[in-house]
């Protein structure tokens, strides 16, 4: 997956310069049936399935700083997130579309890297990238995304699923990403460890598809937004309220580690955003299950708490054991 | 498709409240299983369809200015300039995703008026917004759509299918779009017409459509970025060269005018974008057949030329009788 022409600058190259540097990097598909180069591209899709499509719009100093990532990491990144969507649903991805503006003072080098990245990342999914749009931007560099993907309609696992007195599970640790931030936004290094989760997070893929085929979740969100905002859409779409015992919830011996030394910062492991870890519900008797498709995976599945009636609210027993309600709310793009 | 209760900022309604405001003006469809509000959209397809989709990213200030248009028709614009790529496959539009960066100023007013043209847009091709993503920007208003529809494989048109001898067609007329925004950047304020072509371009689909079930077109584009570049994407794809006419290049009452009194700005007609008619090539036999459908549309198809072999290039046949080989170049997006 290597360009190994570099080139100077995008007025040299030219909007469909880029587009054919972009196209030759692609691998052929044969559900691809007519790819990058015409007005729409054209697929297939296995039969008897839904299509599932999320979008998500990644702006530079909104979303990202470049100063913070590699270019490599970012295409990756932009690429997992949007796959996170398709794990969340139980579905399997197949497509990709790129839209990029880019802002002209960009390296060729670093444009370059951001498509490699993205590709590998889509490659890793066994997905093509079918299409987009390039352009000039002013300001920031923008990158929008669109995925496509399928599952079956008896398989499909949405948010307002949960039953009251389910499980609640999360894979993964949780608030590695928002530590990474945190770090980074007081001129701190993360460590590698935390970097790698904040700049290149794992979409959950095979987990998703897993719960989906074999029945498992009842209702499954990506946390993107903060475990608390992303627990509040199920809890919202379901009309349901919810516990959870925070003591339970799995954190990484670095987490671990800070929280001992800066207690303060616990409302940033609860509700700091970007873990792209699945967050599900589960009939309790299925914890068996659940236990061996850890084991599969390689991949800690954790119950946090359990589902109640909507008049619960959202409650959290804290470390110290007193239960407090809780609101659930995450990151507001449009709060000052 | 109205929205009674106003809001005053997007900082007090907020990134959910805002999806819930456009949620609650989408109507609903029996082919959208689940909409807007879960990690993906699930949708299902007419079967034995391939899927289309295209993806446009509008950025302010590169692909429109506020100043010069209302936000209702930049909403309606929205959605067009991307039906505009169905219509090019011969495909029929079914779902579109919207992904927008809103600066913080943008007034509440401003963003209904603009989700009520892109809604509207959406409902009059029969067609519903399924999904997307919301999100501030620091600086432009960004705009990125994702449309998919659907084709019969054995229908589609793309652009390489174009045939040495087959003649070369145009909807509608050119060139409105370009003088329009010639005179917007010049300070001056184009005539109701020349605004409507602008800012509320037509996306061809009952054309693109026809011409796909009654097998008459063997390649098309749309014109986005000008009458010679999207010729020179067909030329490119199909291995062709071409001779047009520039006396048979269909133009308004409007434009003509203009060019009689301002001769120099022909190429602003010929290379400007943004028609959104459809280019296609046919065999010249089927010219009663066409002349049939634009009676039933009620839409001029002018034939404009004829595929030569690659190495005839593109020429054209000027108003004074001259022949001139021309550059298939239209606007590049990364040139200074």
């Amino acid at each position: 997956m290597s360009e190994s022409t570099p080139f100077k600058s995008l007025a040299e190259l030219g909007e469909f310069g880029l587009i054919d540097r972009i196209k030759r990097q692609v691998l052929q598909s044969p559900d691809v049936v007519c790819g990058i180069g015409d007005d729409c591209a054209a697929v297939t899709l296995p039969e008897d399935k839904l299509l599932l499509t999320s979008k998500d719009l990644l702006i530079e100093d909104v979303h990202f700083r470049r100063c913070w990532t590699d270019m490599y990491s970012l295409g990756r990144k932009s690429a997992a997130v949007n796959l996170s969507d398709i794990a969340a649903m139980g579905g399997t991805p197949h497509h990709f579309y790129l839209g990029v503006g880019l802002p002209t003072d960009l390296a060729g080098i670093e444009l370059d890297n951001f498509c490699r990245g993205f590709l590998d990342e889509a490659l890793a999914a066994q997905t093509t990238l079918c299409g987009g749009d390039t352009c000039r931007s002013n300001h920031s560099l923008l990158i929008s995304v669109t995925v496509q993907g399928s599952v079956s309609a008896t398989q499909m696992i949405r948010r307002d699923g949960a039953q009251e007195g389910e499980a609640l599970y999360v894979s993964g640790t949780l608030g590695d990403s928002a530590l990474a931030l945190a770090l980074l936004k007081k001129g701190e290094t993360p460590s590698d460890y935390l970097s790698q989760r904040h700049h290149r997070p794992t979409p959950r893929l095979a987990l998703g598809r897993a719960l989906a085929e074999q029945g498992l979740a009842s209702s499954m969100i990506d946390i993107s937004d903060g475990l608390l905002a992303d627990l509040g859409h199920i809890l919202k779409k379901s009309s349901l309220g919810a516990h959870i015992d925070q003591q339970q919830i799995p954190l990484s011996p670095e987490v671990r580690a800070h929280l001992q030394q800066h207690p303060e910062d616990e409302t940033t492991i609860l509700r700091g955003g970007e873990d792209y870890e699945l967050l599900f519900s589960a009939p309790p008797r299925r914890g068996d299950d659940l236990d061996q498709l850890s084991s599969q995976l390689n991949l800690p599945l954790t119950r946090i708490g359990t589902l109640l009636p909507a008049e619960k609210r959202l409650n959290i027993v804290q470390l110290n054991g007193s239960e407090h309600q809780v609101c659930a709310e995450g990151f507001n793009h449009f709060k000052s």
